[in-house]
């Protein structure tokens, strides 16, 4: 997988001459790299253009007790944007306005340039490492680590990254932005004052927020950074309440967390589990479930996650909730000819979706998952299907799923956070966005490689935090596409690609074996263990 | 374990003679044996009294057409006790009246004698093999079987032994007598004209069974002797229903089999099993829990089966129902202090009340079983606990419990099922009445070895197919005279009973290591694996 992570160049080109080079604007042209134009910039100013440094700070860290932001380490493209924005009008300013509208297309390029290879003002590795856990009862870290599904609003870390810091080019950094700030951004995007960003995300997630959750979201990402002891204040494993002065009155429970449909099962809230030794092995179950790598390594081999498919820590409708997973088995499964304990099931999870290895049914890993899994089911009857199980069906496409058609959706609405090659993107090495296929993603024999599974989900949860965004034929149309590429093999290769086509796969539903753009699928994945890589 | 079985001496002591002596009444004063003397009596009858052979055959086998029933094999205790109860009115008969007026008590004791060392007219090998199914929709082979629990009547076969071959001294065979007899004999034990027998057990299950119930049972059991094939016609894997032609409309299978409380969650009727892959499962699951030595034998280590304790096929309420369990699991358990999933907790049913070895988690029993539970659960809230749930708990007993007081219970009420020693009794190999004590009980780690959970299962369900028999007090009292005899050591066993009592027991409510009438329990109880007996 391609490493998306800026090497920050000061580090290597810029740091020993930083201080003897205070070029003016025109040395930009005299071969000066675009990021040491935008240095000069940056602290020189033009003719009617103060210098950024005057209000972000020598080193763009910001200027908290003022409200003004840090720029250092943010996203190129999300800086350019945002210039272009305040320079049109679009992102209404009345500081910043006249400022971007002094600076052309390559000014602009070359501030986006410096400020984006600057050192970010917080410690990434920390605060990416030690997200494990959030108070019950904090509205803001649990919007920003869980998300509130009752309103479609994912967690503020699917995009930002782990602690909120930032990923790839187009998502910044939250982690220690002042809190005023953050409040009025996402108050301007609620009321429709700031341009919604790629793919309209923030504008429709804003909008669906309240002024308690903008609040509490933003004081919460406000005081992030770590202590003096390197542990991020609020998320800390059995850290006291997060002190959130200006959180107001926190939300219920049942309306932060639930993300059932109101007509149906709901599930307990989120932060519910218990405090007792039964409580501990549901909160492991939920962190394997969350961070399945980190707390099941051993039995992952790829960089997914059991929410990477099964939203709102598995307990979204429609997305395969394990409420409703939990209640229906043991069960008898064609997919291997026998009756399936849910241990048995959960084993394929990992055999297959996370191109694993099975845990022993009787391990910590399916014990916690088995407990997590029960506790979320509390009074959810036995062996009845519930609304909102598994992935709900789509009806059959208008027209048969298009591998072009499908490519143009891809283009416009995931690349955005899966990357062109459908890589993913990880921010301090924990991936953020997964992988869609290759190397790293599900394997031929995963459920999510069937097309009408794939189309199920992507059009009830895609684009993350979207509500209705495609259209069937759309979903169809991109499921194709996404599973129209090479993947790891099929743990039940048999050594021979039709066999194993014949054998466990079905040609009217998934694309193993047949053959798509002149490419057999399925042929140039190596046996069970091996590398798509050259 | 003693044998219990009688071992017929006609093979043994009579046979080769039995044609030669043909003695009359007189001769019993001459040296013959009781059975002997029986013999001639039965085939000469006495002045007033006619040949018992003129109505129940040559060799005691009956005149099914006219409704006279076999005597062959029955046990003798049995036999007297019909003849004394004829001969006072207690059983009225204006045909065994009389002849049982003209015969004076050692006359009685002679025939008992003769008629129950006989071979019983069917194959008791062949009948106690073949009870493994019965036909849905069959109330008759269902009342057989597995009774109508929602009335509290227990599966014919639970006291008169697989295929009704009959159990001991008191329980006589009942297959194959003529359907008159049997029905008239249950219409008389309803309507109170024939003595309630011991522990007025026939009295009590016949009041509470309907006319179509007593048509059905008798019919299933006059049908029972081994075809041609030597299966039994009506209870044969897979046979057709059998022909119950005056079994009158079936009861509804919710009536039937029911053994819910009216108020409380009712498990699917037992006969819903599906007839598909997933019901196969659950059939198995049932098998095992039914006549688990026969189908788990390798996990299982003394006679009992999971309804030993867990009555109805575990369907029954107060007796730690199946339904009730599945859905409290997985769950923290202070005797073992983790999470135990629903796999684990049914592995130390086997390693402790089975005295036996656990199962793999993945194995085919625990697979089957907890299939079994599951489907007995559908419907029921995850997470909840139901009414009925485990042993209801009785209250403290007034006075301490006392082994002298429990003694005395234990004679009037339990002898008569278990056996004086404890050792519960068998036919053809098979258990019938659980063991409550000794090598072939639950061992020092079971759950029942705890005096509250004994005491609460026995008040709920001892005698069976009694109602509200023992006072608590008794049930208190005789809790503790069955747990303060020996049983297989405590698998945790750990070299030291001093040490194994201190982790592992309570000295409130169980007897391991306590020292009663002189003796300290436990002690004689060899290491886990070796015997009690010398």
């Amino acid at each position: 997988m391609p490493n998306r992570i800026r090497t920050p160049f000061i580090g290597t080109r810029l740091a020993s001459a930083c201080t003897a080079l205070l070029l003016s604007w025109p040395a930009y042209a005299a071969g000066a790299s675009l990021a040491e134009s935008g240095q000069s910039l940056a602290g020189a100013g033009l003719p009617g253009v103060p210098a950024c440094t005057s209000c972000h700070g020598a080193k763009g860290e910001g200027m908290a007790a003022a409200g003004f932001p840090y720029l250092a380490g943010q996203g190129a493209a999300y800086l350019e944007s945002q210039l272009r924005d305040f320079a049109d009008g679009q992102r209404a300013s009345p500081i910043m306005g006249p400022i971007a509208k002094g600076l052309d297309a390559s000014q602009i390029k070359a501030l986006a340039a410096y400020y984006s290879q600057l050192p970010a003002p917080f410690d990434k590795e920390s605060l990416a490492g030690h997200v494990d856990t959030y108070p019950a009862g904090d509205p803001g870290a649990w919007l920003a680590n869980r998300g509130d599904w009752s309103k479609v609003i994912p967690a503020c870390i699917q995009c930002h990254g782990p602690g909120g810091i930032g990923v790839g080019a187009d998502f910044p950094a939250l982690a220690g932005q002042p809190a005023a700030y953050l409040q009025a951004q996402l108050t301007a995007w609620k009321a429709g004052q700031r341009p919604p960003g790629p793919q309209g995300l923030m504008g429709d997630i804003a909008a669906r927020m309240d002024a308690q959750q903008i609040s509490a979201a933003a004081a919460y990402f406000a005081q992030l950074p770590p202590t003096a002891a390197g542990q991020p204040s609020g998320t800390a494993a059995n850290s006291e309440k997060a002190p959130i002065s200006s959180a107001g009155a926190a939300p219920s429970p049942v309306e932060r967390s639930s993300g059932a449909p109101p007509s149906g099962f709901a599930p307990p809230p989120a932060d519910a589990i218990p405090d007792n030794e039964f409580g501990k092995v549901v909160r492991q179950g939920q962190d394997i479930f969350l961070r399945t790598g980190e707390h099941a390594g051993k039995f992952v081999g790829n960089s997914l996650n059991c929410v990477s498919c099964h939203m709102d820590a598995g307990r979204r409708k429609d997305a395969s909730p394990m409420w409703a997973a939990y209640v229906m088995y043991p069960a008898y499964r064609s997919k291997n000819g026998h009756v399936n304990t849910l241990a048995e099931r959960l084993q394929g999870c990992f055999a297959y979706s996370m191109n694993g290895a099975m845990p022993p049914a009787d391990s910590e890993t399916i014990v916690a998952l088995e407990s997590y899994m029960y506790w979320m089911a509390k009074g959810a009857p036995t062996g009845v299907k519930l609304e909102g199980q598994g992935f709900k069906r789509l009806p059959a496409a208008a027209q048969a799923p298009d591998y072009l058609r499908g490519q143009k959706v891809f283009q416009k609405n995931c690349v955005l956070c899966h990357g062109a090659d459908g890589a993913g993107q990880k921010a301090q090495g924990k991936m953020v966005f997964p992988a869609l296929w290759g190397d790293d993603s599900f394997n031929w024999g995963a459920g999510m490689h069937s097309v009408p599974t794939a189309a199920a989900f992507i059009k009830a949860n895609m684009p993350l935090g979207g509500m209705d965004v495609l259209t069937d034929q759309e979903a169809w149309d991109v499921a194709y596409y996404m599973n129209a590429h090479e993947r790891p093999q099929d743990p039940r290769y048999t050594g021979s690609l039709a066999e194993t086509q014949q054998k466990y796969h079905d040609a009217q539903t998934d694309l193993y074996g047949q053959t798509v753009n002149g490419h057999v699928l399925g042929s140039a994945a190596p046996p069970p263990g091996g590398s798509l890589r050259k």
